[in-house]
C-alpha cells in the first residue's frame, strides 16, 4: 500500500481549497452573468455511449477519446462501450435531438463542465479541463449572434477582464475574399488554415505557407501587399464590393457590428482576415483577444451544420466558448498571495471543560451570519493560532476558565497580534468592527 | 447518423435547465453552510490511476468500477490503466498522503462531486450520481465528531429539511453490548449486519437472521426481550455498565451528546442498537432520519483506519455524508410545478429596424440588475409570448416602431395578460413594481 504513487493521474489536477474557492467564484460570476442574459444551464453525463462520440472529431480527435471498458463478463473482451465527454457540443446536439419539443426554441443554454482528452500533457495542457460554452440553437437571426457577443463581453467584464478586443469576421466575407484573390475553390481550406496563423507567424510566414500549400503566387503577392498596406480593411472592402458573395458577407459583418453596438468592457471591430479553424463555422465568427494578456480568451461563431448531426438535418446554431482554463490561470495569477480567508473567526479550545462552551459560542456566532471555524484538534493555543494563520482566518476567539467565569471573551487579531478582552454581549459587535477594519 | 440513440447512456441523466437550476441552488446552499463552519472545498480528478482504486471497495465494489482503456498503440491490449472515481474518500486519502504537510491540520474539507458505479440501474439508482462528503482529518478529539454533526444539521436546516432526528451510537458501546449479550467475538460482524436491518425487518426479523447466522439462542432471546421492553435504552445502559468496554463506550456517547448540545432543525438522541455498516467505523456513528420523508438523509461517523491507507499508518478521521441525490429528489418534489423563471423580463422583437434598439434596451435593463432575455428567433409576437411563458418569464417588453417614435414601451404581464404602456424613463421602476407584485 505504502508504495502507491499518491499523485493524481497524469494530465489531471487536484484542486486544494484556495484554488477551488477561486474557481467556484469565477464559475458563479459566469453563471450569474449568463443568466442575466437569459441563458439557461444544461448538464449532461460525464460519459456517453461510444457511438455518440466516435466519428465526430476527425481521425485525430477520435484517437484522443477516453474509452471505458465493458464490465463484468464482457470486460475480458477488451472492448469499450462508453467514452468520456470530449466537448460540450456533441452532448448539446444529442440533447436537442432527444428533447427537441420539450425545449423552448430558440434554446439558449450555457454549460460549464469538465471534458477529457488523452492529449500529451504539457504546460497548460491537461487531460481533464473545463469548457464553458454558451449557445443559441434554433435561430438563424443575426440577433442571436449579436446577443452571444454581448453576453460573452458581459461575462468577461464581470470577471474583471475588461480591456479586450472582439475581432469579428464572417465566413461568407472570407469566402468572398478568397475568391477575390483568385484562389481556386478547392484550395480555400488550405488558404484559411494558413491565414489562421497570421497572429503567430506574421504576413511573411503566412505567405510562405500559402505558397507551400500550392496557392497561385499572384494571389499570395496580392494578399501580402494588402496585409502590409496599412489600410487592410479599406483594401478588403474594395475587393469584396466586386462580388455578390463579397457584398453579402460584408453586409452581414456591418449589420452585426451595428446590432452589437458598444460593448461592456471592450471594443468590437471587423477583422478582415480572421479565419478561426473554419471547418464547421458557417456565418459570423469572432475571437476575443486581450493585448495585456497576449491571449485569446474567448471565441465563437455560427455553425449551422453541427447541432443537427443526430437528426440528419441542419439546425441553425451560434455560440461562443470562453477559454476558461486560461482565464482561471489569469485570475489565479492576479490573486497571487492573497488567499481567501477560510473563515471569519476561529474559536479556539483552551481546556476540556470549555469544549461544549466553545461549540455553543461558535454556533451563536454563526447565527449572527459569521463564518466560524472551530479548532477540532488537540493542539495548544500557539498551534491553534498557527492553524488560523495558515487558513488566513483573521480573528481568533479565546476563552479559558477565567474568561468563562467572568462572562468575557478574548479576541486576537492575527495580523497585528493585538488582543482585547470584551464582555460576552459585546463580542459580535467587536468582531464585526475588527472584520471591517 | 439519424439512427443513433439520442438517450443518455444507461443509468445516467441529462439535467435540463429547471433541474440544473434547482440542483445548483442546493449545492450553493450546502457550500455556504459548510463554509460557515470552517470546512473548505476540495476537488479531485474524475479518474484515478487504476491501482489507486482497486482493492479498496471489496470484491463486490471492485466489480462496479468503471475502467478506462489504455490509449493509442496500447488500446489493442484491451487493458485499463485508469478508472472513474468510485467515492470521495479514497481521493481524500490520496490527497492527504500527497499534500500532507501543505494542508492545515486538522484538515476540514467538504467535497460535492459526481462518482460513477457500474451498478444495475434502477429506480433512484444511477451509474453517475453526486456524493456530498464532509470530513475532518487529523483529529482524534470528540470535538471533531460533534462539529461534524452540528455542521450536517445546519446544512439540512439550511436546505429546508428541518424536523429530522440524529440517531447516535458508538462503535465501542456496540462492541460492549455485543459482548454483554454473550455473542462470541468471531460472530460480532454477523450480529452487527443483522442488527443494521432492524428498521427494515423489525425485532422478529432481526432475531430470525441472528439465529440463521449462528448466534446463540440465549443471546438472541435476551436482545429480542430488550428490543420489546419499551425501555431499550435503560436496559442497554444497565448491560453496558457491567463491562469496561461498555462503560467507555457509553461515556463516549454521553460526552458527544453533551458536546453537541441543541441542534438547529432537529433532535439528537442515543440510539443503542444503531449499527451502520460498521466495517470501517471505529468510534461514534450517526444517522439522520426524517420521519415525514421516511428516509435516511445523512450519516457518518469516525473511521480512524481508512485515510492513512496510502501512508501505511492510521490517520484519525471523522465525517459525514449527505444523501444528496435523495435530498435533491425531495427538494424537486417539494418544488413540483414551480419552475424557476428563466429571466425577469423578455425583450421581444417587433420589426427588423427595431433589433438594435431591442439589444440596447435589454442591455440597459441588465445594467439595472434585471435578468433580461432577448428573443433571438424570428417568430411573431404570439410565438415570442409563448416562449416567455414556457420559460416562466413573468414580463415581456414590447416596442414597435410607434412606441419607439413616441419614446414609450409596452409591458405585458404574462400571468394576468394585462398590458401597460409607459414612458421609457419610467420603464425600470414599472418593471420593478411588477416583479414585486
Amino acid at each position: 500500500m505504502a508504495t502507491i504513487d499518491a499523485n493524481p493521474a497524469s494530465g489531471t489536477r487536484d484542486f486544494l481549497p484556495a484554488e477551488v474557492t477561486r474557481r467556484e467564484q469565477a464559475f458563479a460570476t459566469i453563471r450569474r452573468a449568463f443568466q442575466g442574459h437569459g441563458f439557461e444551464p444544461l448538464d449532461t453525463p460525464a460519459f456517453e455511449r461510444l457511438e455518440v462520440l466516435t466519428g465526430k472529431y476527425g481521425e485525430e480527435g477520435d484517437q484522443l477519446i477516453f474509452k471505458i471498458l465493458r464490465r463484468g463478463e464482457h470486460e475480458a473482451t477488451g472492448e469499450a462501450d462508453l467514452a468520456l465527454r470530449y466537448d460540450l457540443t456533441v452532448p448539446l446536439a444529442r440533447v436537442v435531438a432527444r428533447y427537441g419539443s420539450q425545449l423552448p426554441m430558440p434554446f439558449k443554454r450555457y454549460h460549464i463542465a469538465p471534458v477529457w482528452r488523452a492529449d500529451r500533457p504539457g504546460k497548460g495542457r491537461y487531460r481533464e479541463f473545463f469548457q464553458c460554452d454558451v449557445d443559441t440553437v434554433g435561430s438563424d437571426s443575426l440577433v442571436a449572434d449579436a446577443a452571444t457577443i454581448v453576453a460573452v463581453a458581459d461575462v468577461l467584464d464581470a470577471l474583471g477582464l475588461s480591456g479586450f478586443r472582439v475581432q469579428l469576421n464572417s465566413r461568407r466575407a472570407l469566402a468572398g475574399l478568397i475568391e477575390a484573390y483568385g484562389v481556386p475553390p478547392e484550395l480555400e481550406g488550405e488558404a484559411l488554415t494558413a491565414l489562421d496563423k497570421l497572429d503567430k507567424v506574421g504576413a511573411e510566414g503566412v505567405a510562405r505557407e500559402l505558397v507551400d500549400r500550392g496557392l497561385p503566387t499572384a494571389a499570395v503577392d496580392t494578399l501580402v501587399a494588402d496585409l502590409g498596406s496599412g489600410d487592410l480593411e479599406g483594401r478588403v472592402r474594395e475587393r469584396l464590393a466586386a462580388s455578390d458573395e463579397g457584398r453579402a458577407g460584408l453586409a452581414e459583418v456591418d449589420e452585426l457590428v451595428a446590432l452589437t453596438g458598444a460593448l461592456p468592457g471592450g471594443e468590437l471591430a471587423y477583422s478582415p482576415v480572421l479565419a478561426r479553424g473554419l471547418s464547421y463555422y458557417t456565418g459570423p465568427v469572432f475571437e476575443v483577444v486581450h493585448d495585456d494578456l497576449a491571449a485569446t480568451i474567448a471565441a465563437g461563431g455560427r455553425y449551422d451544420g453541427l447541432i443537427g448531426m443526430f437528426q440528419g438535418q441542419d439546425v441553425p446554431a451560434t455560440g461562443g466558448s470562453l477559454g476558461i482554463e486560461r482565464i482561471l490561470l489569469l485570475l489565479e495569477q492576479a490573486a497571487e498571495g492573497r488567499a481567501a480567508p477560510g473563515a471569519d473567526v476561529l474559536v479556539t479550545l483552551m481546556d476540556d471543560d470549555g469544549r461544549a462552551d466553545a461549540l455553543r459560542l461558535a454556533q451563536r456566532l454563526r447565527g449572527e451570519g459569521l463564518r466560524v471555524d472551530l479548532y477540532a484538534g488537540r493542539g495548544k493555543l500557539g498551534k491553534q493560532l498557527k492553524y488560523a494563520d495558515r487558513r488566513a482566518i483573521p480573528l481568533a476567539v479565546i476563552r479559558g476558565a477565567e474568561e468563562r467565569d467572568a462572562g468575557r471573551v478574548a479576541v486576537k487579531d492575527l495580523a497585528s497580534g493585538e488582543q482585547d478582552t470584551v464582555a460576552e454581549d459585546e463580542l459580535v459587535a467587536h468582531l464585526r468592527r475588527a472584520l471591517e477594519a
